[in-house]
């Protein structure tokens, strides 16, 4: 057996030595297994030979293991070991000549209670207050002062080159993204690369999307606007049912794409699990579909390291979107798409030829942001301050509503507390009546989705520091 | 004559001393003319008078009159004085229940010659290294730390109100628009602002856009993508055929709206005639149609002030559509428009209920710019500085190509050379091999106006101050 794997760690090209060795180790087990030198099925050395062999200790190669395992890559079985794995092959074009499904149509949710209220616990907006201004105004500097008179004229629809191929290190770095800067678009935020997706959808012949049982309706009526429509996956206890995409039922059997939060699923806080990964890729593979990654807040992942993207499962299948809304603010209106070789052209074209959304010296800023590496050390700060506040959040209540389960913590800005049945809205209306914002898990639920649930969507990354406390009490009065 | 005019002054409720009387004067006529207070043909008095009334000089209501005749206000013939324009009354909203026209096909105009050429007078562009980086870092500091912490969510379509208010100050004052706060949509760019507009009008059930003979294909593009025909309105010595809109002519009798560029037409330079400026406004007032007011380099003229803006004529009847790009940089992508108050709550939703696509720095920041007088102060060298260009091209095409008129010098960034019939082509050709970047006036003619002259659109504010002489030069030897 350690003869069978004698050259395996040698093949693997790994330096192994330095902080990155766990990252390194992942990134060349993905690209053994992308490029096919590890074939499907195939068994991998046990840790314990691996990390002999490398000269690393046991734990680098079981945690690089287990991430792999968490991201699709490889399957771990007792008994079996771990195995690279099974992967469908590649069909058609996406979305070419498919009869279309039956319509979704598009609820439109009723927006939360007015007037503006003391606390604010919605979740889907960072904490603003930590906006690091003064960092960035540095980087503003910095990035202008340099950049070539041309910057502020039309630019490439892609976006700045200097903001691509900082963001391609950084992806694959940070989010396992497999990411070159000629794949990368940059967009005006998420809402802004839906967009341009729903139009090239729809221009390729895109009828239906499928999206997830719980998500947001802004997101919803923006494929709508393209002519799309949304069957919703079903939800279980272990998060999106993939393996019903092109089953037939419920409209599902045509979708040409499908939109999903794998990393951290909005609102009800999964992962999803690898199985489900794997069965999103496949689908994708045998019917020619693509996968919309909504990667929106992959960054802040609290009891290991972040799951890392979809999107390096199948480069050529799936669409990546990130942003800088959730990390750093959403005023900048930054955000970016990672796209298969195949659609770079046409997402060009329809943002028009031209970049003529995105601010120039915003791009370059943010450039000059990552690059300096200002926005890990504002990531990893932020990380610590919203796990301070998720340990806070389930502190109390743990302490002042026992029996509320909470679930989705381990990841994000926001958690679920499950309530009893038919309480959500007495709640959400306790809430109101004490000035605190705050949302309910059916504010997200898809139109065709029955209701199967009562429970709150608590957005603990939203508070400002100065007004977390009172948010924490307020919310613990309204607790059964 | 005296007596009747012995109110006339005081009710103008002028403050007549200061550097600004020229403008309040006109400011204050505006506002009697728009209120009823001075009905259609009132005749007004002589400026002798009236300077006499006032206890000002004589030039200064001398070129209030003139000024406010250019834009429409007023009429002037010889004998019968200076009176208040005739205008019609309005009859309904815009585009209800309109048949539509005949379809114009938008012709895809082949782009400029590929590679990078040593000079650029293609028109369009500003000097890009004229833009102000300090004092757009300064007052990005300033902006951005005195911001409050909500500035960096997710903000109000319409935008900042910090831009909003200041801007209002500012149309009003520079470019006589009639503008408040409420009434302005900020958008990232005409580009974006001509993209809702498309969304609205074909909502409102308008399927035809009226446009003139010669502009940019990539607004006719735009407009088509929102299921608008584009007829073109003749064009003649005078100017855009403003009196043909709603003739029945050409597809012009259903056009639920018009897009013209009334300061400075692009790209033949001229300013829309008073004759015409009126005729525009009785068409939108009596078919209940809307003017799409493109004032994209409307900070750029150099024999007298500006051309006011056509919408102070009839804000409820002109959205007026203005941008940073020819003043400062294509590259900030900030535009703005001012829009009827019917039309506010229908842009807004089409933006999306929140401001997606605008950053919230760059607003604030050019909030800052404008506010502080670096905006004045910066367009003020910059029209010094084109203006010198101008002269410098003018004095260069007399002395080496004598037989070349040229027209379309009083204002903006571009000139247009005449060329002998047929000669367009080759010169362009012959100015592609001396790498030189050079447009023809044909490639901005609308599909369905026949070819009636060859000219070049030279654009003079597009190099830097290092390449103009190099540019001016290699342009005279491509002349005739």
């Amino acid at each position: 057996m350690a003869n069978e794997w004698a050259t395996f760690g040698a093949d693997l090209h790994l330096e192994p030595h330095g902080p990155g060795l766990r990252e390194g180790l992942m990134n060349a087990l993905r690209d053994a297994v992308r490029s096919g030198r590890l074939a499907a099925g195939t068994r991998l050395p046990s840790s314990r030979s691996l990390a002999v062999d490398l000269g690393v200790a046991r734990n680098t190669v079981a945690d690089a293991y287990a991430e792999l395992v968490a991201e699709g890559w490889l399957t771990a079985r007792q008994g079996s070991g771990t195995r690279v794995a099974r992967r469908s092959e590649p069909r058609t074009a996406p979305g070419q000549g498919r009869p279309p499904g039956r319509a979704a149509a598009v609820r439109s949710v009723a927006a939360p209670p007015p007037g503006k209220p003391t606390y604010n616990l919605s979740p889907g907006t960072p904490d603003l207050a930590s906006f690091p201004r003064s960092e960035w105004l540095k980087a503003s500097r910095k990035a202008l002062l340099a950049a070539p008179d041309e910057a502020f004229g039309y630019g490439d629809p892609r976006g700045r080159i200097e903001l691509r191929t900082v963001l391609a290190e950084y992806l694959a770095r940070a989010r396992g993204v497999y990411a070159r800067p000629e794949r990368i678009v940059l967009c005006a935020g998420f809402v802004h690369g839906l967009m341009l997706m729903g139009q090239v959808l729809r221009a390729r012949g895109v009828r239906d999307v499928a999206v997830e049982s719980y998500g947001l309706d802004v997101h919803w009526d923006l494929l709508a606007r393209s002519g799309l429509r949304m069957p919703a996956l079903p939800f279980d206890e272990r998060g999106t049912c993939t393996q019903e995409l092109g089953s037939g039922s419920d409209g599902l059997g045509a979708v040409g794409a499908v939109l999903m939060t794998p990393a951290h699923q909005f609102p009800t806080g999964g992962a999803l699990q690898p199985d489900r990964r794997a069965a999103a890729v496949d689908w994708a593979r045998s019917a020619g579909g693509l996968i919309l990654e909504d990667d929106y807040d992959g960054e802040f992942r609290y009891d290991r390291q972040p799951v890392g993207a979809l999107q390096g499962l199948d480069p050529e299948r799936v669409v990546y979107l990130g942003t800088a809304s959730k990390s750093l603010a959403p005023g900048l209106r930054i955000a970016w798409m990672v796209l298969p070789e195949q659609l770079v052209d046409e997402v060009a074209a329809a943002k028009g030829g031209v970049d003529w959304m995105s601010s120039a010296p915003d791009q370059l800023t943010f450039a000059e942001f990552l690059g300096s590496g200002a926005y890990d050390r504002h990531v990893r700060a932020m990380r610590l301050r919203y796990r301070r506040r998720r340990d806070q959040l389930v502190a109390a209540v743990a302490a002042r509503s026992p029996e509320t389960r909470i679930s989705g913590i381990a990841a994000g800005l926001h958690a679920v507390l499950e309530l009893p049945e038919g309480s959500e809205e007495s709640v959400l209306r306790a809430a109101a009546f004490q000035g605190l914002a705050l949302l309910g898990v059916n504010r997200f639920r898809h139109p065709t989705v029955p209701r199967t649930r009562d429970a709150l969507v608590v957005g603990y990354g939203t508070p400002s520091d100065s007004a977390w406390a009172g948010a924490l009490e307020a919310l613990c009065r309204v607790l059964p």
